[in-house]
């Protein structure tokens, strides 16, 4: 349980914000590389941390991103022209470079130096991994390029997703940290899913709804472990790494890809939903990329030319009681992440974490808000740089591994958690 | 005419507020017996008087009603399964009793009994004539189970709706103990309506246009005479009893069947609008039933799925300016329910009452705030108990009667108002 | 750029605000006379300046506005019925007639005089050149009759249309008075629009994208002329007027019909787009006028029965990238109206002008805002008659010419610039 302070001091990210200062210390997801496919192509609006912003791939190929509003009359370049090198207003004809820097007032005669002192905010952007990442911090403090093994690993082994989520990202990263919900709320998928079902580590899901939860401090977050009953004097343990502010990967199972997540803020009351699957030492099956894209595992399906899920709040989530009853829906929704964002959604936009009741089962979730309250804070108050910027912290791994009883699991499981490449994940 | 903080007081009824309060004394209904159909059907979300609730019928069939949030994490229990006597969070499988008791939580250890501190807010609810009724108020203060007639007389004989209406319950309540619009608003239903027309007092209503208004303070609220002409010497009166906080009765229509209203507070800018059919001494005929369920009287056509009235503020409730010009329909909208509907909320989410102009027909309204501005205040202010809880008050009948001029009507009608079994109601 | 307190100054429109104030003392257009086409047709729904009202036609075909809800218990007259010289509340039947006094209280008895103290605000209206224009300023102040040409012409020579924009009405007039987008967003519409095409004053349009604005203050507003190059000695000039507060005509192009813009409050976050298109000397043909209906020049589709555009910001204006890609369509937008309204609606509801760059082209925008401030201040404060509401100033036209290098535009233009009956428009 949170005070009211607290609950607004952890999830409240716009700029000037404690928590939102944090998050600007590190490289974010922002676009898929998909949506900026090729150069000169259309402008894509962008919102996060609260900032409205609009990105570009000039003639060049390069990556760009502005206010999106036109610092002349404040239109939105959204409707801009991007060409030649530039995103041109299509009001008055103001261009700008992808560094924000206006190169061109078209009223303006010849020899004008007017538009050198026309800067729009701009921010760094990287592309690694079929992803787009943004940099919104102090352009002196730029740490090194995101080094997430998934980032990383050939794109033949990756696929990467994301989806809107219309609440406040703690709730959704919560989520994601929490691995009692799935001996519940994805009963279902753990047999019926294509990209989860079948692996030996199921079975010890199912059979204990006991789940012991250890968790350990690490420089860049928690490692989180949950201990199942395996076979006689032996535990299974699914370990789940939280990098701060909002990374996390799921434990695999068998030899399905493994699974992760970022929940980034688009403002206090949505976020983008980040999922993605690979595998450290192989392609994706084709069958494998087939049921990502038909929304299995943890990825979902869509409203036709957007990234809002089919099933949202609108629609009840396309909730089915009949299946719900049969039992094969445990909670009448279908999908996992949808599942997840159903839950998450209706806590409401910011969930209120004064009248909740946590157990020992949430001991993950407060060691995180616990770490994320001392970290914005000492950011604001001393400066402290915050932890886990650093790309050796990025180089982590889930696992889920079957252990004798007695043993530590982050000693034990040390290679295991440690990303390298080649070396197939500990899976089971 | 009220002043700014008068209108305040009568209209706001969330917990806490004097009208909330004096509300949360009697028993409301919530819910209609078929939305609860069968033991462990599925969950239902529940507004009233601004506070959210989930409704269940569980596995022996014992209604309950708790607070929708689980008292875990905050996830809505209206996605949760209604099973085993109990309602499961979907999200850990916490599991709740009908009255809100914490029954189990999985994750904890045998022996445990940390489910024993948790507990959602509940409140008693009871089933009779077809809907299931609530109370709100101080456990130790419950009032008997409520008496009215038409929840008392055999289901064969009564028919029950509900539909939601977009704006404050007090100005809803006072177009239904305002007995003069009929002759306007409604002028079209009284001569085409199946459960209205072809009443010989329908010719008093045409006919005389200038009723008056005589207004009588009984002990739960009040009896609101209007009287028209009739022969010669006598007076055709519709009586309308009031009973606090929101029930009414429409003065009956010869052998048809008697109707009456609720309006329960969802929230300050919605409510429901319950409306009730029956005959004291008669199953209602196939023909009867049937045009309730086709929207006719005082029922209303749905949105599939749903209790929104088909015809709604989203598209001008289907107002059709030909019918309304050939005089077919008064203002164009059709339907008794949907007519008042349109009117009452096109006066805004809550009338500002600072700006009206009342007259000698407003009487029954002015008394009836005033009676409930009353009640509030010396409830919040001293305690006081509040008027019409008891159920002999309950047992009312409102009466359309030809009086000789000169008599009180009360006094002339007190047998035609009480109601008493397998005795008719007192109509023309 | 202008301050937080400037900005709110002469955006916001309210009654009592000074700007709402001095829009107050001006004839506004209203509804187009086709609203109201014939005595006793329905009610309409009219919102300006903050104000919800009803307008109707009555038996007499005399035109009346008034508040739109009952002076009794307040339910909406647009649900009224239009008939016999008055429009009569649904609800109990209170009649008003066309000045809001109230003529009847059916429910009073004979002989009272209870409606002779009800009336409704009430505002004069009048209609001409196809347009209701509604004066909403003190009774005793009330100007003459407005006399803009366009509604001075037979109705044969003109044709006049509205639109719902969804944005304060000064960033929307700044766009009015703007010479120099014509060149950059407007710039498919100068070769291709059926009703600009084949002037030859678009091909200095086109050829000189650094116009040079000169601005002069007149009586009523302003006269904003935008040179640019012409033959060798000769400077093109477009010459728009604007008259407070929200006046403008568009400079003619060729024979095309000359247009014109009003732009009308509803309330601080929308405004009516007035566009009118006129030819002083000949009646329009059947061509332009279809054109015109068809939503070509200044005009626009409609969602049906509805005057909001069809291509509108909750389907990003079906924005056209391949179209904007071949250059076909400079924004992407199809239609001169639409791409001035996308634009300007993606300003935000009203524009933040404290964070704005304005250039030289921007003058007559910088010039606008000053004489508006100055107005509505000495109104408010001193109570100075506002400039600009005597028919006389409205007898303006604007002008395309082309002039000898070193005249000064208004003196060389000032015939052009005055209307006179069956004089051609100077147009290049």
């Amino acid at each position: 349980m949170l005070k009211k302070e607290q609950n607004e001091l952890v999830t409240r990210t716009n700029a000037g914000t404690p928590m939102g200062e944090l998050f600007r210390r590190y490289w974010q997801p922002a676009l898929l590389s998909q949506e900026l496919p090729a150069p000169d192509c259309p402008p894509v609006r962008l919102k996060l941390l609260g900032e409205r912003m609009v990105a570009i791939r000039d003639t060049q190929g390069r990556l760009g991103v502005m206010d999106e509003f036109c610092a002349h009359r404040g239109v939105s370049l959204w409707f801009g022209r991007n060409e030649e090198n530039g995103l041109r207003c299509p009001y008055h004809g103001w261009k700008y470079d992808i560094h924000g820097n206006c190169t061109e007032v078209p009223s303006e005669p010849e020899g004008s130096r007017y538009c050198d002192k026309i800067k729009l905010k701009s921010y760094p952007l990287i592309e690694r991994g079929g992803v787009i990442w943004i940099y919104m911090g102090p352009p002196e403090l730029q740490p090194p390029p995101p080094e997430w093994e998934f980032a990383t690993v050939p794109l033949s082994h990756s696929f990467t997703s994301k989806r809107l989520q219309e609440c406040n990202w703690l709730q959704a990263l919560e989520g994601g940290i929490d691995s009692s919900h799935v001996s519940f709320l994805h009963r279902g998928g753990l047999s019926n899913d294509p990209l989860f079902k079948g692996a030996k580590g199921n079975d010890y899901n199912m059979k204990d709804l006991k789940p012991q939860f250890e968790v350990v401090d690490t420089e860049g977050g928690l490692l989180i472990g949950a201990r199942r009953k395996a076979e006689p004097g032996q535990l299974y343990w699914r370990i789940t790494p939280w990098i701060m502010p909002s990374f996390t990967m799921i434990a695999p199972r068998g030899d399905h890809p493994v699974h992760g997540h970022f929940w980034v803020p688009i403002d206090d009351e949505t976020c983008w939903a980040w999922s993605f699957d690979y595998h450290a030492t192989r392609p994706l099956t084709e069958h494998e990329r087939q049921a990502m894209q038909a929304g299995h595992g943890i990825h979902c399906q869509y409203e036709p030319g957007s990234y809002v899920p089919l099933a949202n709040k609108r629609n009840d989530y396309l909730m089915d009681r009949e299946k719900q009853r049969r039992g094969e829906l445990y909670s009448g929704v279908e999908g996992i992440a949808i599942q997840d964002a159903s839950l998450q959604e209706s806590m409401g936009p910011i969930a209120d974490r004064t009248r909740e009741h946590l157990t020992g089962t949430d001991r993950g979730i407060v060691q995180a808000r616990r770490r994320l309250m001392a970290a914005a804070t000492a950011l604001a108050e001393q400066g402290t740089p915050p932890p886990g910027t650093e790309p050796q912290v990025q180089k982590i791994r889930s696992a889920a591994i079957v252990l004798p009883e007695g043993q530590p699991f982050h000693e034990a499981a040390q290679d295991a958690l440690r990303a390298a490449p080649n070396t197939p994940h500990a899976s089971v």
